[in-house]
């Protein structure tokens, strides 16, 4: 019987990751018991077990919904019955901090995913993130509105955080699934319009789709791959520009919190430049969660045109403000 | 009589262009008689008289709708009536050649405005692209997919051209118009959904406000703006970078079209990398049209991870393929 192309898609994906692996090695899955992670696991019990790798099949409950618990015991069994060496279940406890609920359990998440990572001896972590996540996460991107960085979507890896599916498409994993006969779990919260994630799954991608001509969720995760590249390059540049850019020892800082060579970092692009003015003022002790693009565009101004006399306000009580050829910042403790 | 908000916000973005300027210059003003433009000329006649420039406004008659010529004289009077020291009327003939009727039109429009500016002497053509047209031209980069480029949006300025109202809402040129009085022409394709642009801004930008919050119009145009910056500063970083990694002379070489000496290239970040891949394959003939990024990541891993006889065939009869410490190319004129 000829592979079923989805089971295909969803096993080149893990196949690419695994072959960094040698025989032994320890590999955690992330399963959560739907579509995405259940084709997950299969694939990577197929051709991890074919390369001698151990297979861990583990589960978080977040303790967020009635009868969860039952759910998670489900899932470790479903998990070992498909054959994973080894099965986990965690609950963790969600606290808001502020940040909202998506982000909290997140959060507690991946806490408890780094302990089980930890105490398997797991050379990797595999996360089921399918291109239509990377889609849904570069559109929520746009509404933070901090430029190329958010529209970066997610990293195929960090850490030891793998996200082999991001080329495979949630569909694909849906069919795996049923292909393999794989019971799969609808979570209720993907139903819940409540959530941004879910009105941009359910809503606006479909109308991109039918406005824009399809293949939409496809060319926003090609297109986060490519800006992620740009953004990641330009950072590291502007880290070496900033370390040549800045005085190091006490005498040339004379005191003051951060001191910039306005000389070194003249006539480099916009791009370069925006981003040393950002990481001199964050060193300096500005807050990134208050520094906003209009801070930045104020210290380029500062850079680049001098302003003898000029000081302005960064948030933080940090000033900045040109001292000679330097930029300089100071920092008031109130 | 305070003046009103939306007419300070256009003033405000065409007196930051116009100050650049000095008494006597001319300044052509292109006016399709809607909304932006019209604010544009407005804005324009008040800001630049006030330094001292010649003020011309220019139409263009495309010839796309019954009575466009009419249409056309009756935009030289109001432009005339509103204080125009000279005005312009242009028909173009729109040849679509498979770039589709809008690109035709463009096309046209640009050939003519610039004709228009040479014959005024004029310094600067304005144009009254607004922030949402800004908006709408980043969503429409995303039907394309070639990554950053394709979400970095309109230019703020190219060449003798200016867009001043990319910071100016929409409403706020169509308040403009309101609150002086001027006659605003509605061009009906603006209503026709058969245009990708349309659906655009009638369907998809109103359903992102809706649920993803309000905001996210301007959210798209700053994202441009950044976006924009990054990929040019990669680009001309990749240039040089190119410069200084290509062969030269023939001897050197050696009778191929083109030739990167790797080592020079290796260990950059991979957004350079791929960026001088492309220019050099470009160098070797392949059309621009025809080379997308499965092409430009082989050449990449030939230029990063050698691959000893392994050859790559590119659009345009052009082979790429590993010569020693060099990438190489050759071209088969068929």
């Amino acid at each position: 019987m000829a592979l079923h192309p989805a089971v295909a898609a969803v096993r080149l994906g893990v196949r690419r990751e695994l072959q960094r692996r040698v025989p032994g090695d320890a590999v955690l899955v992330a399963c959560s018991g739907g579509a995405d992670s259940l084709a997950l696991l299969a694939a990577t019990l197929f051709e991890g077990h074919k390369l001698g790798l151990r297979v861990i099949g583990a589960t978080v409950d977040h303790g967020l919904q009635d009868g969860s618990d039952a759910h998670a015991s489900r899932v470790v069994e479903q998990m070992a019955a498909m054959g994973a060496d080894e099965t986990a279940s965690a609950r963790v406890h969600v606290e808001n901090a502020g940040e909202g609920i998506e982000a909290a359990a997140r959060r507690a998440r991946y806490d408890v995913l780094e302990q089980m990572r930890e105490h398997f001896g797991a050379a990797v972590v595999l996360l089921g993130h399918t291109r239509d996540d990377q889609a849904e996460t570069v559109l929520l991107g746009l509404t933070r509105g901090s430029g190329g960085r958010s529209l970066a979507g997610m990293r195929r890896a960090f850490d030891h955080y793998v996200r082999p599916l991001l080329d495979v498409s949630r569909d694909d994993t849906v069919t795996a699934c049923q292909v393999e006969g794989l019971e799969v779990w609808e979570d209720p919260h993907n139903e819940d319009l409540g959530f941004t994630r879910v009105r941009v799954r359910r809503l606006v991608l479909p109308l991109l789709e039918d406005e824009l001509g399809p293949g939409v969720a496809a060319t926003l995760a090609r297109t986060a791959d490519q800006v992620r590249d740009d953004v990641e390059a330009l950072d590291a540049l502007a880290d070496d520009l900033f370390e040549v850019a800045r005085a190091r020892d006490d005498v040339a800082t004379r005191g003051t919190a951060v001191r910039v060579d306005a000389g070194r970092v003249a006539g480099q692009h916009r791009a370069l430049v925006s981003r040393v003015a950002r990481l001199a003022a964050l060193e300096a002790g500005a807050p990134s969660s208050e520094l906003f693009s209009v801070h930045v565009d104020a210290v380029v101004s500062l850079l680049t045109e001098g302003g003898r006399g000029r000081e302005i306000q960064l948030p933080g009580h940090v000033t900045a403000y040109r001292d000679g050829s330097d930029l300089a910042f100071r920092r008031t403790r109130s």
